[in-house]
């Protein structure tokens, strides 16, 4: 009767139960973060209008657009979640209070060419404050907390945020009169960390064509390395002499001068001129975030303030800053790597009630108020042999299996056994629900991600 | 510079955030309870090979998919999530253990056409357990305990859940020499409470051309009604004339049997001999949930047992039993009848931290710490007038407003205003937090759906 064999696309991540638990925690633990700073969850759909979708139109991403059409309608997935927010927000924009404060964690499509570890079903996670014609920098000082938490909250110990601000650059490259060289001169330094200074310098000289004067000031400007204070201190040379550096000197002060008060530690956060992350959307502050150990994997979270995020849709200026993660990818590296934690997706329930008699009302009757006590309870009913079921409960990983049988319901007590290691106890049910309960706090605790 | 008009295909649910809150709510208590139940999360992905979704091919259903093709593949977006499950079971057998119990909560899609409440893109919720060869009865049993639990969870207290067993329907039409017309008979009766059961009789005796007694025979078994030892009791006088139809009999004792072990009170589930549940796929027990002072708006929690879930995929035997509930059509039809709590998503965030002085380092570290004794804070930085900055704490529905300025810094308190009450009171941060926690806790509490 089998007729068709039941195959997943290439490039479509599909978990198994325990892989799966891990990701939803990860999810779970996103959600809770973003909450916590005010940020309301958006949820939009998944096909567009293409003309909607594609309204700013061309580059390389439309190459890779899932579009179709159905019935009249030219439709197409969304590739990413910051299009779909800014029809949002000039759909819904007399409905809005400013600073808008969303996160939407959602799958995005790209049609990119599968290979290892390219997907073209993700999730991404985002979040973005969006102003109504102004958005103070206070909300850009504000995402190094964020990000800090999210990775502290996920297990992350050893990572970096590293931010810089668009408008240096911007105002570097006008006082050394390199404007309209700029984007070529920053995808050249953009490839600092892979092909090192000396190389970088080679290419500003032959491949942009600059003096090799010019050259050397933006190799200094870029080696411009210590903590936040020296950095900034150094920077102050250049002051004076254009006014967007000037500006974008300051809102970097800003945003060094809160981070303690944020909470996030110095060796978590560094000024780095060399980030710029793409060339048209940010205008102030850009961030990156590496795990120190882990270079190979690139930034895990970024993102930067923008100036106008719905200008196909509103003549209304939506400046915002926001920042991403491109979950599937990077849950598919920590686990290719082993950095998930073993424990922390845990199993699918906290406990297994086995009954041992006919009759298994009383059996019901326990499962049902474990659950009462806020746990996670399977109820197994299968005639099998009790080593099948024993074996059932190990394969499912579950820590507890509660029997019933004929002397327990005589006495009103549960046999518990602690699966990791093997001692039974009978107790009653209150007692059972607080061991059960204590175990299942100890694990909900338990980082996904375990350096 | 705007080009594009900022809209959203019809047929697409796109909430503002005060509903999407309550939406959030909903899937959170349902995957709490779910998973209360053992029950594992799944997450599978929208695009499947045509092949592979369509293998069943034919049906309505086929008419309404979203089918295209990028490079060479035919693809299609999923239209339910028991085919991905069925595919998923096949594809990862050896990796599973049996019963396999899974919850999946996405996004499904088809192309009906637009109107009013009629979705194309919308939310399911469904839970299954797969046995491997075979699946116990009490599965069928515990299914009415999880359906109870969910909408208690959710804040319904007037449903029913309804009960009836395929296997006592077979066994009646072939009792009375009406197996072959079962499927036009069932259809016909299906429309008992559209039509009355005057034109059910007009019809099984003009549309299927039965005889008249044996139309009176149908009429009679569907009219048997009582309390659910009633129902049973009446429906043993069919015993012994098939054998399919005692085994169904026996499974709808088992399934009453246990009701009140799991909980369920007995005015909220009852046994309909006219529940049918389609035609092909459902072998054993079917359910269906109905809000009992909203009728017109259908089963809103349905399914049953099936035999065989993947058999396009494998050879192997997996029967199973599931519900499920169609999320975007129930949030849409309790928000359109005035049924959702207004308190439910509540606001995105607990507390508004109002910095009143140039320096925002006081105000960043009270929320800072507020967020740590658990709490969603926003801080508000914008360069406002005190009015305006009241106004969007107004509109953002915030229940405290948390003022700093010199003298709550120098006293080193801060000053909570309750914004529904007006009263304002300078606290200590533990004090304040401990305040608005106790407020954020209750609010957690509140039902989504207020009857």
């Amino acid at each position: 009767m089998a007729t068709v064999a039941p195959r997943t696309l290439s490039g479509f991540m599909e978990l198994l139960p325990d892989e799966q638990r891990k990701f939803e925690r990860m999810k779970e633990i996103l959600r809770d973060t973003y909450a916590s700073y005010g940020f309301t969850p958006l949820d939009t759909p998944l096909i567009e209008s293409a003309e909607v979708l594609l309204a700013k139109g061309g580059g390389e991403t439309e190459k890779q657009i899932y579009r179709f059409s159905k019935g009249d309608n030219d439709l197409a997935l969304r590739f990413d979640l910051t299009v779909p927010l800014a029809k949002y927000v000039a759909a819904h924009y007399a409905s809005l209070s400013f600073p808008f404060r969303r996160y939407q964690i959602g799958k995005v499509y790209r049609g990119e060419r599968a290979q290892r570890g390219r997907f073209r079903e993700f999730y991404q996670a985002d979040i973005d404050v969006i102003g109504d014609g102004k958005l103070d920098i206070m909300n850009e000082a504000e995402i190094p907390a964020i990000i800090y938490d999210t990775f502290t909250r996920l297990g992350v110990k050893r990572f970096q945020i590293r931010v810089n601000n668009r408008k240096l650059l911007t105002g570097f490259y006008a006082m050394n009169g390199m404007s309209e060289r700029a984007g070529e001169i920053m995808r050249t330094v953009d490839k600092l960390d892979k092909i090192g200074p000396e190389a970088v310098r080679q290419s500003l000289i032959n491949d942009v064509k600059m003096l090799p004067c010019k050259a050397e000031n933006v190799m200094d400007f870029m080696a411009v390395k210590g903590t936040n204070a020296e950095v900034l201190a150094s920077l102050e040379r250049y002051r004076g002499m254009d006014a967007t550096f000037d500006e974008g000197l300051d809102e970097l002060g800003t945003v060094v001068k809160y981070l303690s008060d944020f909470g996030v530690p110095e060796e978590n956060f560094a000024v780095d001129l060399t980030i710029a992350r793409g060339l048209d959307y940010y205008t102030g502050t850009v961030y990156e975030t590496v795990m120190l150990d882990h270079p190979e994997i690139g930034s895990v979270c970024s993102g930067g303030r923008y100036d106008n995020l719905a200008e196909y849709y509103t003549d209304r200026k939506l400046p915002g800053v926001g920042i991403s993660i491109g979950l599937t990818r990077f849950f598919f590296i920590l686990s290719e790597q082993g950095l998930l934690s073993e424990e922390a997706g845990g199993a699918a329930c906290d406990a297994l009630v086995l009954p041992m008699t006919e009759d298994f009302g009383a059996a019901i009757a326990a499962a049902a108020e474990l659950r009462k006590a806020g746990l996670r309870v399977q109820l197994y009913t299968e005639k099998k042999k009790f080593k099948a079921k024993m074996s059932y409960a190990d394969r499912l990983g579950v820590p507890y299996v509660v029997f019933l049988g004929e002397d327990e319901i005589a006495e009103g007590l549960l046999s518990v056994k602690d699966m990791r290691t093997g001692e039974q106890r009978k107790l009653s049910a209150v007692e059972a629900a607080a061991l059960i309960r204590s175990d299942a706090a100890r694990r909900a605790l338990c980082r996904v991600i375990a350096e």
